[in-house]
């Protein structure tokens, strides 16, 4: 068949190579630009600390070997908490969300819980995908008696605030193994789940300030549906979610409380008690304003002495050196802070490293 | 023609009242349940004061009379600046938004700053509809010369931050003006409009205390947009959002400021400057917690002194009385949060008054 002279109005033309594309977009959107880049908030300029170590062809902090030595025997780090990153919570295919937490938690396991985890100091979470409350749980129960997994971890992004009642079979798991439950920042705003604010925010910097926003939706939400009434045990981790902002809204929470306890009945105690006994909050990034003493008196708010965990967010961009941040609390929160409250939380047994970290000579300095 | 027997399986039964189906909800929710709870966040207790007066079949707070004499001349308010509630931001219609707006805002200079304005002491707020921003520039413009309008006002409630360019008509009729743009809260989470959290909360206190969230969203979107590079006069008054929060969201963007500024290179200046610059926070709730101390490191972080003005809410439940709040607050606050710095934004001549205000009989017992 000859075919007449026809006009087809959608015939779509792909650059041969991002390269292609790129050098057609002007400075300095051009260095940031990659195909993916509509799909979530990346960091504009890089995501991981440029003097990282790594071997071959290795992604950086793929090497167990390497981020031991380089980072674990140098800061004196007697255990480490790994959190790997797979960001399942904003898969919007359940079941590819579900098998992708089977393979991170079972390469986890083989390759830095068993193998290459010298004298025992790394320490795994259970990376579970909280759109399947019930596949969550049996992974848990999956993954729960390994002796180096030591807490159950999801993305802060979701569709609905943790403290909903979906999320019940999760947290019945999580108090059964008594593992602590860690949020750490990721998929809010993308694809799928809702945002971190109020619309969407147009940079990386808006999104990055504001993930706090989405931890305060999840804590709130945790106190106010009566989840720790329900859990009492269960202890809730907040990863990199910010610190200083914790007592402002435990204050709001408070008078809202006195006002209108009625509407949550279940809620026996007040804001600042829940915290405490059942939330624990990690470092990295240590807010540090121009006077140091606006941040201690938010640590002593917000018990800090009890609460605050050292988190260095290793390799990432804004990783917080432990020197720094010891110079940055004060000195009677250093124990606590640096292994204290995370041994008592993770039941870890003091070890003698006898490594020759640069801890001690930092100490002396402060 | 005679039917069949015919079996129709579609049929809506209808309660005669909302009394008739309430008499067979269980307490408490028997006594909350309205036809519209289903539409919005509503206070479970009560929406006002009960101990408001009100003349015959009025609604509270309708009668400029009674506001007047009940609470500016009972605690000496040398100006009251009026903040009508309409809800406009998450109407879906978007000209019976424009329209509300229009009615209410000459409803406002009709009945309250014209006629019934005491010494003039009752200054307005030109309600705008956002999603409308051309429209909204309209309106100010044919508003703006008001004697007694004073500020423009929105609710919190959106679909986008306000640091996006669509909202720029509304900035340059305000900077035209010389009139602030207030955010009072509303309208979040409602209808078309995003929640002000991850998700969607499940009680009013959970959505009441996390209304500040909305406005950290809007803060942050309007530094890191540069809106107040491209608009340096204008100010944004953040109403009835909470204090406490503000130093500890500008500590994490201002160390996200030092690592990427490069992604926002309108942004000059370090987000505190902005914010003592451009933004004025009213006290209503002032955050009270147990140790005073704290809130006062906050209130001194925050720039109170040059950033914070009283406001009461009259008539609504979680009202503040002037005399509560200047026994929360240090003394070298007094002058500036209680008049000076609302005086100098909204530009407003120096009264004596002459009133029994129970104003002076307070700072004798502080």
């Amino acid at each position: 068949m000859k075919l007449p002279q026809i006009i087809d109005t959608d015939i779509h033309p792909m650059p041969k190579s991002e390269d292609e594309i790129k050098s057609y977009i002007p400075m300095p959107y051009r260095r940031r630009y990659t195909f993916d880049s509509y799909k979530y908030y990346s960091q504009p300029v890089q995501e991981s600390r440029l003097d990282v170590k790594i071997s071959g062809n290795d992604w950086i902090a793929s090497n167990p070997d390497i981020v031991m030595e380089e980072h674990m025997d140098r800061y004196n780090v007697e255990y480490g908490i790994l959190l790997p990153r797979a960001f399942v919570s904003s898969n919007p295919f359940i079941d590819m969300a579900n098998n992708i937490c089977i393979g991170f938690n079972d390469w986890l396991m083989d390759k830095w819980l068993e193998k290459n985890n010298k004298q025992g100091r790394f320490k795994g979470s259970i990376l579970v995908n909280p759109q399947d409350p019930i596949a969550a749980a049996k992974e848990i129960e999956r993954c729960a008696n390994h002796p180096h997994m030591v807490q159950v971890m999801v993305d802060s992004g979701s569709r609905a605030p943790f403290g909903h009642r979906q999320f019940y079979p999760i947290y019945e798991m999580c108090e059964k193994y008594d593992l602590p439950f860690a949020l750490h920042p990721g998929t809010d705003g993308v694809g799928i789940n809702d945002s971190n604010t109020l619309g969407y925010p147009a940079s990386f910097i808006e999104y990055h300030t504001l993930l706090c926003t989405g931890y305060m939706s999840h804590l709130v939400s945790f106190i106010t549906e009566g989840v720790f009434e329900r859990f009492p045990r269960l202890k809730v981790v907040l990863v990199e979610g910010g610190v200083s902002w914790i007592p402002p809204v435990l204050w709001r929470l408070d008078a809202e409380y006195k006002a209108l306890r009625e509407e949550v009945p279940w809620m026996k105690k007040r804001p600042f008690e829940y915290f405490t006994e059942n939330v624990r909050v990690t470092t990295q990034p240590l807010e540090v304003p121009d006077n140091k003493q606006h941040m201690w008196t938010m640590l002593e708010a917000l018990d800090a002495q009890n609460t605050l965990m050292f988190s260095s967010d290793y390799s990432h961009w804004d990783f917080d050196a432990p020197d720094y941040i010891m110079r940055s609390i004060p000195k009677h929160l250093i124990d606590p802070v640096f292994s204290e409250t995370a041994r008592r939380l993770y039941k870890l047994p003091n070890k003698d490293l006898n490594l020759e970290g640069e801890k001690s000579e930092t100490l002396q300095s402060l």
